[in-house]
């Protein structure tokens, strides 16, 4: 005790680790002789980061003989207390440590035991030590030396949510094939690997792989469980696993003979399953658990048949809960608050929670007194219903279910990573916002690729206060954190810039349409060229991510590759061979040849996500052996019955000789012949911004076809005059306009001449200054723009009544002229690159209901050729309802008339199983409300007022009310603005 | 003179026709010196018939130095008269002649010059040579000897319908390539074969190729019109080219110095088009014409623009008229009511010639006195408007335009020949019944492959007491005529009873769907088994064509394959390539790898379509060449425009074992997978009668995927318990019920295990004698079948659920119990065989219109399982309205109740381009019109009563109000009966 007092008393010096100090074990981990096991082990874990960074791993002892000793330990521990480190600002705090240079000592102490394992991988990220060193084999950068300046003290704050982790879940056949054959089973050995991420990540909470695994016997026996109780790992079950015991024993334990009986049923079984309960918490309620109460049916299904009644149903609950907290107080702990319990109020389980007018639900229920109420997302994403201020006050507090992953309708989404950060920042925030803070728990699936959101989503429940509301950017500056994180100077800053676009890039058309929900119907193959925009971000962020994989070596390289190159490339293989069919398929329907080179690109896709598969099968001797395993491709059911890969489209090439041309960026097409006398329309320069457009040509025959274009006009050039176009080849022909050498009444149509067709396209125009001086646009963010201005070619009528032009306004959600804030500085604030490629506007507080009067609003201005209704459309999130009501209102005015409010929840919504409205807002993650409103002729105001929460807005796409806007996934881009 | 007194006095012979006397020049023809030009023509065509049987050629002469002479001229001739004809009986008659054996010679006597021709062509006929003889180059059966009996005298008849002819019509390229390449032109050479083939069907009438050609110019010079008239062919143009003039004569001679003028409108250019005309008149008035009056716009177009009114085009149209009727007085007769005129009721101057309520339309017009007025079919086959009894007695009396051939919307028929007999018969027997017998002419594209229904079209309009409407077996028995004339001896009874049922099955298919019009979107893949079983009629069809093909020898083997072979295969061979289409994008829509072998079957039907082309060219030292250019395949437009080859899909196979089930008959399908738990229904043991049914089996994957059959029911078995499918193959498992075995209680269903599938299938089945010792059925054609009867699982309601199932009862026409005729006789007939494969019931007399009371009607009974609202949906012939009010009514009545009349017509129809209804309607020929019912529990009675003419009713489909029948494109087919 002596030593200690000696070794760090009167000297001042900074704490210097370095490759020479810990080689000569000048350098070493002191633990005391009652520090806890688990810290031990996790020091050791540290060392070895140690000697990754610096070449040598320093010892981890009990002696203090080392000159520089870091020492660990927790508020009470002896080391501790002989140090004489004061720990007044940590005792009795949650998860929190201080980092200390005193004397020649670096010194670790804990408030409690994660606080102690926080600190310790606090100094690993010191030390540039990714949290996935050991998870995904990230090297850190090495360094022989690094100085911790004398005198520095760091205390850490309690982390922002008490319970944060993640639930290995739908591990079949991908992570289960993992782990039989790196670990032979889901044993102690392989969760010491996920134990340690998820406390380098933070997190301090477990639900384990249930599809067909016992965490309390897998261990073998309680070895799992043990281990997790060493490090610190809280572990539950998932939702509907009451009592510590897992889905799957019940139904080996079951039987005409067991004690336990028969049937998981309560009311027929009551004996056999109370015995059940009780035998869990009797293995394993000696352990840091949330216990799971309430119940469900089997296999994550309803617990009464169809016919049951609501009070049927509530009285049942009633009566489990009662029991299972009777067992709990007399197996676990007589203070039944101080056990941290968790009822999970997920699917038919919230009509329970809140009953009806007629039968009294079961808030407010004694038995759920400090229970957490886990609330969850929709699977998809989005939260549903929130508690309200009243509700908030609940003892227990709340919890919230959260997925990377999901098994289940409308469509499973397991296959590698396809969620990206802002959307879970701003799901998230709300949930925090709204008092969701006791639990944060996602399902990560295998874990494997979902590391990304996977760590945000841990570091957000970990420190809201840097990741939280009031950080819009959160997203991209954790991107830049978790890159730098795991790469850090191995890879150099503007590489680790490009790493940070392709993961969001890659996340950005992921998340617009998960993997395996994405066929050749989703975009559309020629309206807005969304299909072949899609192809050429794929094709370059492919091109970047193969390169920058390339120039990378040894571990940076797979590291790369695991977090990275994987993802990207499998997702973005998948999303490509779906484009490519939808183009494969229009092309076909076209009759164009094109449609063969189309399918051999399809084929090389298919041939390529074989090979990607069977390189992450073997890749480091077979370490993620497994995680390649899951169909992925063309799903037909939620699950991946009957999937299938794309049908692809071939056609005998026609016999004469013809040219198919179609306008770049619509479904207007024609081989230009006598009888259908079709014409087309190149409507892009009625945008004075734009320029150049172009035509597309493909033959649809097997020779080649040669073409002229004739045009009178001088203000209009030809990539070419004239050529041949060959068979199976997509060309284009670029048209650019030069408006100052068009005069008033020139006429601009041209004519492409090929064997005995000709086609006819007209080219209606405006030009940058066509009225008042003024330019003409559609729309204007300029608040200064005069209300007298405008009066435009903006609709061209006589093209719209042949059913194409363009024939619509779209305005981004940043569009908007002016925002006005509330009178309590409630405001829209805009989150940048929210989903499916697009900003948002929401208002903030975002758990504020707001009044129709100070309610902040967004001024969009519009501009219109001529008075009359309009139909508008919003483009939002596909937010659930955030209370029990079917309603999310927004508010709209025009031209400062009379607030308008409308319910974007369609009728007949509801979230869940086969709800159509539900089901297609999830997949394509989009909702659409449309309303009607007069306008006048020139400039008009349409002002959008907060009032209900969950109103995440996208896109104002105005219409002649009636008039279709051409169909696509991803709606119409911004027409033309000044 | 006195010679031939001296020959044919006294004698009392047979006259015999034999090879030796004909090689002894004691046969040969005789004309006298002022026989017609034309007839010595004709004489020596028909000498040249009596070489291809006889083997040695009459010579034609004027001496009479032939023992057994064979003379030929017309009443009033010099020889006639001096033989001593007795011409009483045909004296002033039309087209009428009498052929005679009197003393040594036969006579043949023209009541005119057609006449005379007609019985030349008789007296080839008798010798057993087929009308085709030279357009298809029939060799007649050989004989050496023949005899016509001594005292032989036969007259025929006047010809039913005045001019009797067709229309070369849509000439390019088929017909024009071959003009151009056989005979360098539409020249007279070319047009003599035409002549004689229309002469030889006792046709009198032409309107020739007008697309790109001048008849009157091409010949050349007036070739082609001075021999028409020589050979008594009387030349009309087509609707839309009056005064004698082609439509292409103006296009060439117009011009701003021409005398025409430069403007096809006799608004802005009435002197020069007065002088078109009148040079028209000039040149061609001579010669026997039946002239166009009127006007249309240029190339079959309305004369004025979309702003005219009603009023404007009519009063152009008189002005028209007058001058038109002006200058045939003056350059073709001064008897105006002599000149034989037409006018086109056609498109858009049907309305003008009917006028509205504000403006009297043409009818009645002193210049249409005596002018033909012609009406014309929907260009499908349909009749429109027919002549009210008040407008029968029009002076100029009426005539008829139909078509076997069109080019234009909704989609064009050239490709060979799609048209049956029934429907013609049924069409033209109506427009006969309604008074229209002076003009029939009907538009034969290329004249090649049409044969078969011109032949017949000519035969009715000329004997209508044979073929017409007492003759309800007339498609039959003609299609057996024309056999029996083309191959006669040459080939066997049995084989041309086998001929016979090809050229009906090939018509009834291609009737059914015409070529350009079929796609793979037609008929329904899998419901009711309807494109396997298409398939295997036309496998069956092409196959057994062949066979008699390879059987045939020489000129027989030819003319089989131009008037058989061609037209079946090559329409059949489309049909087929379309039905594996829809197969292979159903199969290919399932992930199924048999799509992978139809896509072959398909590749190998596009070569065998160029291979009958190819040879179609060369055959015959290219004596067609020229006859298979048209585009056939894929129209996307009523033309050829955009047209392509199927669409073919393929896919990678499945990466797991995968069975795929399908009920044979039904679009159910299953994986059997746990997840989706779909359970299939084998509903046809519903049916008593039925007792085998199928499922088909083939993969997902690559591999082979081993199966076994688990069923407890020893009523059930199977084709095989066990095996094993292969991929790329389609496998039926046939399933046999013997309900016998089967007792009260036990369950038929039955279970397909395969890899981890396992296909649940459920078996309902009726027995044979269910209900109170009466069959189970859905309908009864039995009249003596009892009310009390029968209550049985008819509908299951626990299987419609699912909304699969039997859920319908379907009957065709002819299962009524009874037929009720009116006190007038007039009842129902049955037409067998009247399209789309099915029979059709239709009341005669069928130009009536009947009142409520006493109008013939049709009882069907029905036996429903539960009393409720029923849906029943008439199939018909989608006939247009046979008046200008746009309705077809139709009654009913159910158990003896008040009968409703409803109207078939749909809201919105039109006849004509763009219609939506009328179009759909031409292309599917079929018109389904559904009303609602109240049926009691268990029998019913459902009768149809006339009202109108123009019902042709197919087939009719019960099913619960609201209910879905399986979609398809031939509707159910029948269900059981008793």
């Amino acid at each position: 005790m002596l030593v200690w007092k000696l070794i760090i008393r009167g000297l001042l010096m900074d704490f210097i680790i370095s490759s020479e100090g810990i080689k000569n074990k000048n350098i070493g981990i002191v633990c005391g002789p009652d520090t806890l096991s688990g810290v031990r082990k996790i020091a050791s874990k540290v060392a070895g980061d140690i000697k990754a960074v610096f070449g040598y791993e320093p010892q981890v002892a009990e002696s203090p003989r080392f000159k520089s000793p870091i020492c660990v330990g927790i508020t009470g521990d002896k080391l501790i207390r002989d140090i004489g480190i004061d720990t007044s600002d940590i005792d009795g705090k949650r998860e929190v440590y201080k980092l200390e240079v005193t004397g020649n000592a670096l010194v670790i102490t804990g408030s409690d035991k994660r606080g102690a394992i926080y600190g310790l991988f606090k100094l690993s990220e010191m030390l540039g030590v990714s949290p996935f060193i050991e998870w995904l084999d990230v090297k850190p950068p090495k360094m022989s030396t690094f100085k911790i300046p004398s005198g520095y003290c760091m205390v850490s704050k309690e982390p922002s949510v008490k319970y944060r982790g993640f639930f290995i879940n739908d591990e079949w056949p991908a992570f289960g094939n993992f782990c039989m054959h790196n670990f032979g089973g889901f044993n102690a050995k392989m969760y010491e690997h996920v134990f340690e991420l998820l406390l380098r990540l933070k997190g301090n909470y477990l639900w384990p792989a249930m599809w067909a695994e016992i965490f309390p016997e897998d261990g073998p026996g309680l070895a799992n469980a043990e281990l997790a109780d060493e490090l610190g790992v809280v572990m539950g079950m998932s939702h509907h696993e009451p009592c510590l015991r897992q889905g799957e024993e019940y139904k080996y334990l079951r039987g005409p003979k067991s004690i336990y009986g028969d049937a998981w049923n309560f009311l027929k079984n009551e004996k056999g399953i109370t015995r059940f309960w009780e035998d869990g918490l009797k293995r394993s309620g000696r352990f840091e658990n949330v216990i799971t109460v309430g119940m469900r049916g089997e296999a994550d299904t309803a617990i009464m048949g169809k016919d049951a009644t609501l009070k049927d149903n509530i009285d049942l609950l009633r009566k489990v809960l009662k029991t299972q907290n009777q067992l709990i107080r007399k197996y676990v702990n007589p203070d039944l608050d101080s056990v941290p319990r968790m009822l999970a109020l997920y699917k038919e389980v919230e009509p329970y929670f809140y009953g009806d007018e007629k039968t009294p639900g079961l808030m407010g229920d004694p038995e759920l007194n400090n229970v957490t109420l886990m609330l969850c997302d929709d699977n998809f994403g989005n939260l549903r219903t929130v508690p309200t201020p009243a509700m908030r006050k609940h003892k227990g507090g709340y919890g919230m279910y959260y997925h990377f992953d999901y098994h289940g309708l409308p469509v499973s989404f397991e296959w590698f990573n396809t969620s990206g950060l802002t959307k879970t920042w701003e799901q998230m925030t709300t949930a925090y916002d709204f008092g969701i803070r006791e639990l944060w728990i996602v399902n990560v699936g295998d874990i494997f690729s979902n590391e990304y959101p996977l760590s945000f989503f841990l570091d957000l429940a970990y420190d809201f206060d840097r990741w939280g509301t009031t950080n819009p950017d959160a997203a991209t500056e954790y991107t830049k954190l978790i890159v730098d994180r795991i790469f850090g100077s191995n890879v150099s800053k503007s590489d680790r810039h490009a790493i940070c676009d392709m993961l969001q890039g890659y996340t950005r058309i992921t998340t617009a349409r998960r993997t395996e929900a994405m066929n050749d119907r989703v975009y559309n193959a020629f309206n807005y060229n969304e299909t072949f925009d899609l192809l050429d971000e794929i094709d370059s962020l492919m091109k970047k991510c193969n390169r920058m994989r390339e120039k990378l070596e040894g571990n940076t390289e797979f590291a790369f590759y695991e977090f990275l190159w994987l993802p990207l490339t499998a997702g973005l293989n998948v999303q490509r061979m779906w484009l490519l069919t939808t183009l494969n398929h229009a092309f076909a329907d076209l009759g164009s040849t094109y449609a063969m080179t189309l399918a051999d690109m399809i084929k090389e896709c298919i041939a390529f996500d074989r090979r990607i598969v069977d390189e992450l099968h073997k890749i480091h001797g077979g370490k993620w052996y497994g995680m390649g395993l899951s169909e992925h491709i063309g799903f037909n059911n939620w699950c991946e019955e009957e999937c299938k890969y794309p049908v692809i489209c071939t056609l005998e090439p026609a016999n004469k000789e013809r040219l198919i041309t179609i306008v770049k960026g619509s479904c207007q097409s024609t081989e230009g012949k006598f009888w259908t006398g079709r014409v087309l329309l190149l409507d892009q320069f009625l945008d004075p911004s734009c320029d150049e457009a172009s035509l597309f040509l493909s033959t649809a025959c097997g020779k080649k076809v040669k073409y002229s274009v004739e045009s009178p006009c001088k203000g209009l050039s030809f990539s070419s005059m004239e050529g041949t176009v060959k068979p199976y080849d997509l060309y284009e022909l670029k048209v650019k306009i030069d408006r100052k050498a068009i005069k008033r009444g020139d006429s601009t149509e041209f004519c492409i001449h090929s064997a005995d067709g000709y086609t006819v396209v007209k080219v209606p125009f405006n030009r940058a200054s066509s009225f008042k001086g003024e330019k003409v646009c559609h729309w204007t963010g300029r608040k200064d723009y005069g209300e007298d201005l405008i009066k435009a070619n903006i609709f061209d009528r006589s093209l719209k009544k042949e059913a194409f032009g363009m024939n619509y306004i779209s305005i981004p959600a940043d569009g908007y002229s002016r925002c006005f804030s509330s009178p309590s500085s409630a405001s829209f604030r805009l989150i940048r690159d929210y989903s499916r490629g697009m900003d948002a506007v929401k208002a903030y507080p975002q758990e504020e209901v707001f009044g129709t009067k100070n309610a902040p609003y967004l001024e969009y201005r519009i501009n219109v050729p001529s008075a009359g209704r309009y139909d508008v459309t919003l483009y939002t999130n596909p937010s659930n309802p955030f209370g029990r009501e079917p309603r999310i209102l927004v508010g709209y005015s025009i031209n400062g008339g009379n607030i308008k409010k409308i319910n974007m929840i369609p009728e007949g919504f509801a979230v869940g199983d086969g709800n159509p409205y539900w089901s297609q807002g999830v997949l394509d993650n989009v909702r659409k409300t449309t309303f009607t409103v007069e306008l006048n002729e020139g400039l008009n105001t349409l002002n959008i007022h907060a009032v209900n929460p969950n109103l995440v807005l996208q896109k104002i796409v105005i219409c002649e009310e009636g008039a279709e806007v051409p169909d696509s996934y991803l709606g119409p881009k911004p027409t033309y603005r000044t």
